[in-house]
């Protein structure tokens, strides 16, 4: 639709990904999936079936825009919102609402993270046409809600009202244990927060003079520089005022005309080398070979290296093995969540490698 | 002493540290012990102290010419011999020694491995100066033998006579299977065949005439040459027509005269990344770690990489991760009879990494 307009929140900074996602190139950048599209480009790909190509914006850090060019050569220079400092979600959307806003009052917008993947896309354009039409009639916040698969205790949670079409939120959950996230995914009543939102632009603004009205405040004095030259600098200039806070916690925890389309396409927030191992097609030992790759007695592993090196690996089981530039990681898969500290680690003490 | 001649055999071909050794590099050009210099100009070192380095011949297949010269630059170009297609250890020594004739009919000749590791460098000053004593008085081919520290089913032994010195050999036996290494190893009467020998020039030639005769005729068509622009062309015409032996067959197991003299040096063949790990020194758990490498929970490792290149590795016991150029190894170390096979498959299928 031309009055569809998409946002691609392409600003966030990984670690979980090392050593191929670095502090200059986070996943959002990489070709995880070994499609030969990133993430990023996947996701572009994805947004451009639903509006003209002109109409999707890309909200960044500053230190993005040489990668962000590369990769979507497409996208015009003023299609780039830049943040120039981190502030969490919801002034990124802000700043692409009024944005859009100045385009078309009566524009429905889409926002969406740049680093998920979604494995059936035209299911995912269903759902997101269906929202689409919702969010065109209802003055209302739509997220579309991914229907769990396992009681996952990374993601978020949605409860809903099953029995309507569209079905109003009746609660946000943070990430749950695991006895929590069981009866979650046993209830039938609780989708996974892909963060994907869809709102009349009129909506959405109503919502943020509502309930983070001095952030709102923040971006009316860039209102008179949208679509001119002096429009970064006059969003660099205040952008570190806006309150650092999530549209999760927010606006949509505080809203009341909050509704949840339920989707099934296969979603993922690829959030670490277990998660790509878990979405990623597999050898008849489980394993996901990336590259030039040959394993022997092996099982259960997650293997990633440059399609130019060949890597040879005997007997290992459930192990993250992952060769990139400068660096190797070798990592029991059910220990990934040390691959956090062990960057920090890296960072502290080998910067050239972080 | 100025009669000492030394040829060090320098034209061995290995896999079993593959992806550091490749068809183009094998293990005595490499620095697998972390000193800087390769096991080839730790020999050269080693054998330096014991004669006028230029009496240090070098034995080497043509191929190799380019990394000689590399790596000994201090070596003149007559002092390496080279053997245009690989004929094993006897023809190898048996050129070597009618050279180094030809430069002194009174010569005390020492011949030896390029590739093998010698921790205790005095002790084994010791026992060469011992040998090379014992050699220019006695008219016997001598051998080195080496104190046994464990029944190593890897190596050769040696049995000898062990209440006399110099001490006379009754048997050279093959590999054993392990209950053979254990009594062999609890008897005290066995060393490990280092494959240093030491003789005099008249003894060893005498030697071939008599167990190699037709290997010997193949030699003296190059005696005119030696020493002139035509030696290598001559010597290039008839190598192939050399029997394909090993020293020990062809010569030592059926000499009469033949002498042994134990050592206790830290001797090694550095035949498998298990033994270099056997050898290099660890850290309190049990990790030989070469290279920038940051390990947690981790012991028993072998890791060598780049230097310029940081590995982690979280979780592994008991492996050897070698990362070298354009390939990576990870292998169960226990399983480390598998790399020829492995390597094997590699020369097949990707000869590019071989």
């Amino acid at each position: 639709m031309s009055n569809t307009y998409v946002v691609i929140l392409a600003g966030g900074a990984g670690t979980r990904f090392w050593p191929h996602s670095r502090e200059d190139k986070p996943k959002q950048f990489l070709d995880v999936l070994g499609t030969g599209r990133s993430l990023l480009q996947m996701t572009f790909d994805r947004f451009a079936q639903l509006c003209p190509a002109e109409n999707i914006l890309i909200s960044t850090n500053e230190k993005y825009e040489d990668l962000i060019k590369e990769q979507l050569p497409q996208v015009k220079s003023g299609n780039i919102l830049f943040e120039p400092v981190r502030r969490n979600t919801a002034p990124a959307i802000l700043y692409a609402a009024v944005k859009i806003n100045s385009l078309d009052p009566d524009a429905v917008m889409v926002s969406a993270h740049s680093d998920h993947a979604i494995l059936d896309e035209q299911a995912f354009q269903q759902v997101a046409t269906k929202t689409l039409s919702h969010a065109g009639e209802i003055d209302g916040l739509f997220t579309i809600g991914v229907k769990p698969t396992r009681p996952d205790t990374g993601y978020g949670y949605i409860q809903y009202q099953t029995d309507t079409d569209p079905s109003p939120v009746l609660n946000f959950e943070e990430k749950p244990d695991l006895t929590t996230a069981q009866r979650f995914f046993e209830s039938g009543d609780y989708l996974w927060n892909s963060g994907i939102f869809i709102w009349q632009i009129k909506a959405i603004l109503h919502a943020f003079e509502q309930f983070l009205p001095d952030t709102t405040k923040v971006f009316e004095k860039v209102k008179r520089d949208l679509g001119t030259e002096g429009e970064r600098l006059a969003v660099h200039n205040v952008y570190s005022q806006a309150e650092d806070i999530s549209i999760d916690h927010g606006i949509m925890e505080k809203a009341e005309n909050v509704f949840v389309v339920p989707g099934d396409f296969g979603w993922s927030d690829v959030g670490s080398w277990n998660s790509l191992h878990d979405i990623r097609k597999k050898d008849s030992d489980l394993n996901v070979l990336d590259g030039n790759v040959v394993v022997y007695d092996s099982n259960d592993c997650m293997v990633k290296g440059p399609g130019d090196k060949l890597i040879v690996v005997e007997g290992l089981e459930g192990y993250v093995i992952a060769d990139h530039g400068n660096a190797l990681l070798i990592c029991k898969k059910e220990n990934e969540k040390k691959i956090k500290d062990m960057v920090v680690n890296v960072r502290e003490n080998n910067p050239d490698y972080s």
